[in-house]
Order: structure tokens, then C-alpha cells, then sequence
């Protein structure tokens, strides 16, 4: 990746940083410091489009009252291997990691572990949530929902949202779990946005215009397209009714009835590899699925075959290294936010 | 659906008929019924594909012993909300079913309940188990695995097979759930044996030559691609790992290293909407959400807004009402065997 209009900054500092600009739009320091590590690994990643491109409009989120500074998280159902946490609005880093420690406990207990998050806010990359039960030994498997977004296969409004899945598989090396983490979207709305910059066509199947007809003009894009036609719309349905509807807290059907209000739901479920009887070593199976996935031929001579979350972990281990390159816009967004808030501004980005 | 060319059959007396084919070809009574009862709702609702057509296939699968007929299907693992079922190489339907009766049974008691089947043979449309699970009042959620059918994204080789998911969600009429049944695969094999056999192109994205290359010309498709490229495959790996690698019944890696066996794995898992807490109406809800759905406006003037497995129901009762019409290429086969084995031919197949 170029650096050309970008600063470069370590990824240290920037946690730092950018746990000081949300304790300055008023988290508490717990929930600042929770924020900026989701924050951060995005960006360790690559997956800068849901890094601390966020925090000004965190900060916004917290000034309008939808995120709640103050929130005191609890549950609200604990039965059997199932519990709800309601978030009460606290930042989405806040409640989706009670939700994922919550359904490791359940899953140590019971073999697995569901919690829902309800009243969550924007929740990030969830991956993140995902890859923690991991490093916890289990399977990770993650869900948000939220108002619609996407086009609802069949017709020409938005019916659902770009709902995303992850599905994180533990490995021998723990901080290196298998990472499935995706939209029910054909695309993220960054690759539109980053064609429409560029001046480029975007294929058939991305986005519709304000017809409702499928268009090749960036520009024009008003809803984005659900991923596989039926199936992508299909499953953000579903993903709505197990994190939404589930734990009464609807988003769609209100949001289409006219509701304006704001709202998200998530869902962690942990899955125990020890429970399952036969004493085996499931990562070294895992580990072989992997070889055995690696050593397919490449589509291209210079291709290669990637795992789910491989390309994410080549980019935070160079950016681990050289620091994460942040786009231009981003740092002035950034450096505005810390003068009028008076927080220090690390040297890199001065 | 047009009629022409085919025989229209009713669905009680195919049921018969195909349960006495499976009995002639070593099924006992029990794996009969319960098989024939699982085709014959795939035929009810459009999905030929996985329909009687199957039954010769079957009978040759116990004739080879991949199909074991005296399977004894028993508990391996019953640990908290988690069982495995080593089904012994059961009829699919038969092993599948004994894990969803099994996930329900462990939801009642914790919420939630999983149940991996290993050693299930081929289990036809996922979605049956997924609305057996609806119709005890709970969400099921259903994946098998089976072997490298795909192309995994970035190779030119099948890495992984089109393993489908299929999730159910009771609403107030306890026989129709909202159901949706999908692969991963871009398309189903079906629809580019049906451009083959129309003499048509089919659309770039659907499956790739014997080179790897994306090709539209359907009678050159040596495999098909995955389900929005990287999402379908990734998605496929982890019901592998979900479905196989944590009851130690790998699948994908064998094969890739050479194994001819053939197997599959099933999962179910049952999700208790009355271990969430709150009393409230969880069908009403969902019912609410099907109208909102509902009530989306039209691509276009003709069309219409279908929710997940409608188009199903549709079908089911044109057919339950008018009878499956059955094609003349399947008749003939179903009549061969019938007069093969002995079996009483139903007088509208005669």
C-alpha cells in the first residue's frame, strides 16, 4: 500500500491517541481504551474503512445520545447455555466484549455459549469480537444487526441492512485463528465510494440507483446490492431475527413502519472444541485443513490461495512493523477533534 | 410449471411408492418412510433436484456400502448443550433427523442445543431438518459438509464442496416457517445442466473450464464457482470445520491428500425463543417482520417480494392440490427399478 499523502504512525501511539480523543468526547476510560483497540486492529488489518476513521462521529454519537457514556451493562436473561446482555447503549466494543467472555464462560459450562448484546451501539469490525473467542481456545461465531441499508432482493428498497457474519476457527498458533468476517453485501460501500473518487465504473451487481435499477455509475448509487442475490438478503433477515427479534428489540419492522430511532443488536456464540468427547487435537486437524487449503493451485501464476483473515494478517504484520499509514483526510480529522479538545497530538501526526 | 412430457403424480401415493422402492433396495420399513417422506417434500416444493430422482442413486449407494442399511445410529457425546451422533452411515434423512429431534431436546434444556450427526450419508435438502426444528417452535439451523465439489476463490481446483446452510424461524402458522436453504455455491449444478440441455450461455460467475477459466458455455463447466467469490468458499470452509473437524471426521483434508472415501457430516442446532426472557409473543414479532418484508416495494411492476422458502410454500400447495409433476426422464427410471425389484408401480406412473 503507498504512503503518498499518508502519515505513517505507530500502532501504540495511535491506541493512545485515539483513547484520549474518546475520553474526551466523554468515555469513561475503560470504555475509551475498549474502543481503541477494536479501532486499531481494523487498521492493523488493512480494514481502515472501520478504524479510527470513527471516532468523530464516536464523539458525535455520544453529544446526539446515542451512545451512552454512562452505561452500566447488564444481563438480562441468564438460562442454560443462553444469555442477554443489555448494553444499554454503551459504546459497541464495550458490550460485544462482555458478550463474547460472556458466551466463553457459558460454553466452558455447557460446550457452548450464546449472548446476546442487546441495545449495543455501532459495533465495528466483527472479527474482532470473533478472533477473541478464538484466542480463547473456541470457535467464535459473531453476528450485528441493524437498520436497513441494502436492497432486499425482489425489490428496489432498502428492507434490510449489509448484517455481518464472522466465524473465527482456533489454530496451533492462538493469535492466528482462521477469520471469515463479511457482509451480506455484494460490496462494502468503501469500494463504491473509492470508484466514485477515482472517476471508474463499478460492475453490475454492486449498487442501484434511485430507481432501483442496478447501475454501473458509482455516483448514482443510492443502495447497495445484497451479496449472491436472495441469499445475501436471506441471511441478513435471518441474522435480524436471531439478534434482534430474539430478544425483542426489532430493528427492521419498526424502521420500515416509519421509526427513525437508532438501534443495533449483536450476537456471540462460543463453540468448545473439548467438548466434543473424542480426545483429538483439533487445531492440528484445523491446521491441516489449512495446509491442505493453501497448497491448491493458484487461479493465476501469480496468484496465491488465501485463508479467510490471511490477507488481514500480512497487513498487520506489516503494520506492526511500519507503522499504520493513515489517509490524509483522516489525520486532519483527527488533529481538529484533539485541538478542540485539547488532547495531545502524537508527534507522527503533527 | 408446464406438464408437458411429464406425469403428474399424487404426492401420498408417490410417498408410498418411494418408500417400497428404498424397502426392495434394503431399506428397513423405518429408513424407508422417513426417506421417502423427505424426498417427497423436496419434490412438493419445487426442488426436483432433490427429489425421487434420487432413489436409484440411493439403492446403488447400499449396493456399493456407502449406505449402510442396518445402520445403528447412537450418542458418542452428550455433554451440556452438546451431542454427537455417529449416525453409522445411516440414510442421510434418518441421521439427520435424530439430531434434530436430539438439538431440540438439549434447547429445552438450556436454550440452545447442538447436534453434530458424523457418518450421515448424503442428507437432500437441508431445509427439511431446519422446519422440522421451526415446527417444534424453535430456530434450526442446519449445514452439512461434504467432499471438495468447488472451486475455492483464488484457485483454479475445487477446494471445498457447495456445503449448504438452511436456518428456520417459526412464525404464528407453525407450518411455515420462514425458511431459507442456500449453498455456497454461485449456482446450483441443476441450472447450468438446464442451459446445457437448452443450448444456452449462462452468465460469467456461474463455474470454470477444465483451466480454471470462467466460462459460458455450460457443456464446457467442469466446476462450479462459490457464492460470492471469497464469502462462499470461506463460508464453506468453516461448515467444514463447524460440521467435520470438531467431531474429528475431517473431510476436505483426506480428500485433498488423496482419500476416495466418500463421506458427510451434518450439524443441527435448535435455538428456545422462551429461554430469552422477556414474555412476549416471538411469532408475532416475526410476523411483523414478514409484512414490513412483505409490503417492500416491487423491482418491478410485475414482480413481487418473497421472503426465505415462500416460492416453496407456493409450490407446495399447487402441488399438494394438483399433484408433482414428475419427469418422464425420472418415471422411467423410478418404473425400471420398480420392475426391476418387484414393486407395485402407482396407476399414474403406469
Amino acid at each position: 500500500m503507498s504512503a503518498v499523502g499518508k502519515r505513517i504512525v505507530d500502532s501504540e501511539a495511535l491506541r493512545g491517541f485515539s483513547a484520549d480523543l474518546l475520553r474526551a468526547g466523554g468515555f469513561v476510560p475503560d470504555h475509551a481504551a475498549q474502543t481503541a483497540d477494536l479501532l486499531v486492529w481494523a487498521n492493523l488489518r488493512g480494514a481502515d474503512s472501520h478504524g479510527v476513521l470513527r471516532i468523530p462521529r464516536y464523539v458525535e454519537m455520544v453529544e446526539l445520545g446515542i451512545i451512552n457514556p454512562n452505561a452500566e451493562p447488564r444481563l438480562v436473561t441468564d438460562f442454560g447455555a443462553i444469555a442477554v446482555l443489555d448494553a444499554d447503549r454503551a459504546p459497541g466494543a464495550v458490550g460485544m466484549v462482555l458478550a463474547a467472555d460472556k458466551a466463553v464462560s457459558l460454553a466452558t459450562r455447557s460446550g457452548i455459549g450464546w449472548c446476546s448484546a442487546k441495545n449495543v451501539t455501532h459495533a465495528g469490525a466483527v472479527g474482532y469480537y470473533a478472533q477473541k473467542v478464538a484466542q480463547a481456545g473456541m470457535i467464535g461465531i459473531v453476528m450485528t444487526a441493524s437498520k436497513p441499508l441494502m436492497i432486499y432482493f425482489g425489490s428496489k428498497a432498502e428492507g434490510v441492512s449489509t448484517n455481518p457474519i464472522a466465524i473465527a476457527a482456533p489454530t496451533a498458533r492462538l493469535d492466528r485463528p482462521i477469520l471469515l468476517d463479511m457482509s451480506t453485501a455484494a460490496v462494502a460501500l468503501g469500494k463504491i465510494m473509492a470508484a466514485s473518487d477515482a472517476g471508474k465504473t463499478i460492475p453490475h451487481g454492486w449498487g442501484v440507483d434511485e430507481n432501483g435499477a442496478d447501475t454501473t455509475d458509482p455516483k448514482a448509487v443510492k443502495a447497495v446490492l445484497p451479496m449472491a442475490g436472495p441469499k445475501g438478503s436471506g441471511l441478513s433477515l435471518m441474522i435480524e431475527i436471531l439478534s434482534s427479534v430474539l430478544v425483542t428489540n426489532s430493528i427492521i419492522a419498526p424502521s420500515l413502519n416509519g421509526s427513525t430511532e437508532s438501534s443495533f443488536n449483536g450476537l456471540v456464540i462460543a463453540v468448545d472444541p473439548s467438548a466434543f468427547g473424542e480426545k483429538t487435537d483439533f487445531t492440528r486437524d484445523i491446521d491441516e485443513l489449512c495446509q491442505a487449503i493453501k497448497g491448491l493451485p493458484p487461479a493465476s501464476d501469480t496468484g496465491q490461495v488465501f485463508l479467510p483473515g490471511e490477507r488481514g494478517y500480512a497487513e498487520l504484520d506489516k503494520r506492526m512493523q511500519g507503522g499504520i499509514p493513515l489517509a490524509a483526510g483522516t489525520v486532519s480529522r483527527l488533529v481538529a477533534l484533539a485541538t478542540k479538545r485539547a488532547v495531545a497530538i502524537p508527534t507522527s501526526l503533527r
